[in-house]
C-alpha cells in the first residue's frame, strides 16, 4: 500500500517539517512508497508527482528537509468544486483513477483552511464513492487561523520570527533620537495573530511596540493620527505594528485607501499591500516626523533560519498523527492541537472533522485585546509564549543555511 | 587619562563589538575611565555622554553588547565645519573645552565616511592648536564603501543576512510554479557591495538570483524588462536583487522616476525607496506576470539574530587595534583592515590617515561584474566568501534574542 501527500496555501518555515513527519511516519508504519505531489492537488492533475521514498534515502535530508522552508513538494491554490455539483464528475474522477492507478491508501494534504476544503470534499466524494481511501488534512498556516486547533504549525516560528526582528527595528529606529514613525506591516487578512506577536518584543530589554493595529477592531485614520501625535509628545520613535488587514469601520481595507492595484486571488482574497505605506505617508503628511514603512512580506513565512523548536517539533508531530489517523482508519478528519497545560506547557494531537475546519477563521478573541485596541492584554502573551521557546539552529554550509530542493 | 568613544551613522549589526573592543582594550590598557558619547559628536555637545566603566560591570553585559544590533550609544549625523573656516571657532573650542574637563587623552570615532570626515577634522583641529589628544576613527559600514581598507565591519554580517534570505525568497517564490518577478531591494546608495552579496545564494541546493543590479553600471528601464522577459521564457519564477541607487545613463536614480517624495539628509543624500516596487509594477503593466517587490530595508543593517562570527570579530579587533594606536601615540589614523590571504583566509589590521579615507567612496571593481552587467564574476565571490563564514549565536532569552541598551 502506498501514500500520498501534498502541500498547498502559502509557504511557511516549517511546513516541511510536517512532511518529513508524514514521510518518516508511514515508512515506519510499512507503505511500499511515499509519493509528493507537485503543486498539490493542481499539479498532481497533471501527473506531476514524485516518489519520494526514492529521493530522500540519506538521513542528514530528512534533517535538510526540517530546516527547508517554504513549500519543498510546491503549492498551489486550487479550489475543488463541490462534489455535488454538476460538473464535478470529471475532476474528481480523475483524481480517484490516479489515486487508484498508484495504489494509494492515504491521501495527506498540508494546508490551512483552503487546504482543508479540499479535504473535505474529497473526503466526501470518497464516501459517495464507496472509495477506500483514507484523506487527511495536516494543518499548516503562519496566520493561526484555523478554527478547533488550539494553534497551528508555522505560527511559532512565524511569532519568534516577529518577535525577534520587532526588537531589533526598535533598537535601529531609537538610534538617531530624532523624530521618527516606524510602521511595520505584518501579514493576516483577517485574524491578528501575527501582528499581535509584535507584543512579545516587550521584555527587560525592550520597551516593546507603541502600538499594535489588528484587523480584528475597526480603525479609523484619524484616531490613529492623533494617537501617534499624543505618544511622539513623550517618545520621539515610535514603532507601530500594524497587519495588512486592517479595516475601516465600513468594511474596506485600509490599504485600499490607497492608489496601488489590488489583484484577487483563485479564492477571492485580494492582495493587500500597501497599508504601512499608506499610513506612513499619511503621517509625514500630518505631523511634524520622520517615517519609514517596513513590509516584513515574505520574509515573516519564510525565515528557515529563525525559527521555535517548539514549532518545527509540534509541526512534525503532527504529520506522524496525521500517518496514525489514516492507517488506523480514519478519513475526513484534520488533526488539531490540543494544548494540555501552559506551564509547564504540555501539547498533544487529536482528530477533528475537517468539514468543522475548512473554510472558517479563528480570530483573536475581542477581550485579549487593551481597551483602546492598541496593545495585547496579558492572556495573550501567556498564549504565545510557549509557541516560540528554543530554537533549531540551521545546518550552515559556506555561510548560509543550507536547504534540500526537488 | 580617560578615553571617549561615539558611534554615528547607520547602524550595523556589529558596530557594538567594535565598542566592546575599544572599551575592553582601553581598560585593559589603563583609561580610568571609559566614556561613551549619546548620540555621536552631537549629543556630546549637549553634555550627553555615560561612564561606560560604571555601566558595563558585569562580563555578560559586554557578551550582549557583542550581539546588540543598531548603536548601543545612539548615533547621530552632523557634520563639523571646516576648521579652517571662519566661524568654526566656537563649535571645536567648545568640544576641545568638554574634552579637557573630562581629561580625555584619546578620542574614538566608530563610523563610516561622513564620521572619518569628522575624525579628519577634529584631528586637523587638534594639531592647529597643539591639542595632544589622539583622534582615531573605527571603521563601521555595511555599505563596505570605505576605501583603503580590504572590507569594513558591518558588511560580512549584512552580506550573509542578504545570502540567506534570498535562498529563503527564492525558495518561497517557486512554491507555486506559476510565472512570478520578485524584486528585492537593498541597500547602497552609490556602491552595490549589499547588492552584490545576493550572489551567494547561488550553490549546490539553490539556483541563485537571475539578475543583479548595480549603481556602479548605468540602468536601462526597457532593457531590463526585455532581459526579464526573455529569462521568464525558460523560468517561471525570477528573483531579481537591485539596488536601491540603480541610476539611468543620465545620472538620476531609478526610484526618482515614481511618484515618493524624496527627503535629504544633513549630508546632502537624498533618500532612496521604491526602486523594486517602480520596477516591479512596470514589470507588471508591461509583462504577463505576477510580480513582488521586497524592501530588505533596515533589517538588512540590523538582523543581530544573523550575525557572521568572522565579521563579529574583526569590528571587535578593529576597537582594539585603534585603542593600541592612540595609546601608542597615534592620532587623525583609521584602523583598516588588511587581508593576507584568501585561502585559508587571513586579516590584520593597519593604520592609514583619515585624511585619505574621508569622504571618497569605494564601489566595486567593474571587472568583477560580468560583460552583460547582471552578475557577479567570480571573483567577487572569492572576496566576499571569506567574510560570511561562520556564525555568532544570538543569547536567546524567553525565545527571542537578548540584548543591551542605556
Amino acid at each position: 500500500m502506498n501514500v500520498i501527500v501534498g502541500q498547498s496555501g502559502g509557504p511557511t518555515a516549517v511546513i516541511n517539517s510536517s512532511l518529513a513527519g508524514v514521510f518518516e511516519s508511514a515508512v515506519s508504519r510499512g507503505a511500499d512508497h511515499v509519493y509528493g505531489m507537485c503543486n498539490g492537488i493542481s499539479g498532481f492533475l497533471e501527473d506531476r508527482y514524485v516518489d519520494m521514498t526514492e529521493i530522500l534515502k540519506d538521513p542528514i535530508d530528512i534533517e535538510l528537509l526540517k530546516r527547508t522552508p517554504s513549500s519543498y513538494l510546491g503549492s498551489c491554490r486550487y479550489k475543488l468544486p463541490d462534489p455535488e455539483a454538476k460538473d464535478s464528475e470529471a475532476v474528481y474522477s480523475a483524481i480517484m483513477k490516479k489515486l487508484n492507478n498508484l495504489d494509494i491508501g492515504c491521501f495527506f494534504y498540508i494546508g490551512g483552511n483552503d487546504s482543508m476544503d479540499t479535504i473535505a470534499k474529497l473526503s466526501r466524494y470518497g464516501e459517495m464513492t464507496g472509495s477506500k481511501i483514507r484523506f487527511i488534512g495536516v494543518p499548516k498556516t503562519i496566520d493561526n487561523d484555523l478554527v478547533v486547533t488550539d494553534h497551528t504549525p508555522g505560527y511559532g516560528s512565524a511569532a519568534k520570527y516577529i518577535g525577534v526582528v520587532m526588537k531589533e527595528i526598535i533598537r535601529d529606529a531609537t538610534v538617531y533620537g530624532t523624530n521618527y514613525v516606524t510602521i511595520v506591516e505584518i501579514m493576516g487578512r483577517n485574524a491578528g495573530w501575527l501582528t499581535a506577536a509584535a507584543s512579545l518584543a516587550k521584555g527587560s530589554d525592550c520597551e516593546g511596540v507603541d502600538m499594535i493595529c489588528l484587523p480584528e477592531v475597526p480603525f479609523d485614520v484619524d484616531r490613529f493620527i492623533e494617537k501617534v501625535r499624543r505618544i511622539q509628545e513623550n517618545k520621539k520613535s515610535i514603532v507601530i505594528a500594524v497587519s495588512e488587514g486592517v479595516k475601516l469601520a465600513d468594511g474596506r481595507y485600509v490599504c485600499e485607501l490607497s492608489d496601488d492595484v489590488h489583484a484577487v486571488d483563485a479564492f477571492g482574497h485580494k492582495a493587500l499591500t500597501g497599508t504601512a505605506r499608506f499610513l506612513a505617508n499619511t503621517i509625514a503628511k500630518t505631523l511634524n516626523t520622520k517615517t519609514r514603512c517596513i513590509e516584513l512580506s515574505t520574509l515573516q513565512r519564510c525565515a528557515g533560519h529563525l525559527t521555535s523548536r517548539t514549532d518545527i517539533t509540534e509541526a512534525y508531530q503532527v504529520g506522524g498523527a496525521a500517518v496514525k489517523a489514516a492507517f488506523e482508519g480514519n478519513t475526513g478528519q484534520m488533526v488539531a492541537l490540543k494544548r494540555i497545560s501552559n506551564s509547564p506547557y504540555q501539547c498533544t494531537t487529536e482528530l477533528h472533522p475537517v468539514s468543522e475546519i475548512a473554510n472558517l477563521e479563528k480570530k483573536i478573541p475581542l477581550e485579549w485585546i487593551s481597551d483602546d485596541h492598541t496593545q495585547m492584554k496579558p492572556e495573550f502573551i501567556d498564549y504565545a509564549f510557549p509557541l516560540i521557546q528554543a530554537e533549531l539552529t540551521p545546518i550552515f554550509v559556506g555561510g548560509l543555511s543550507h536547504h534540500v530542493h526537488l
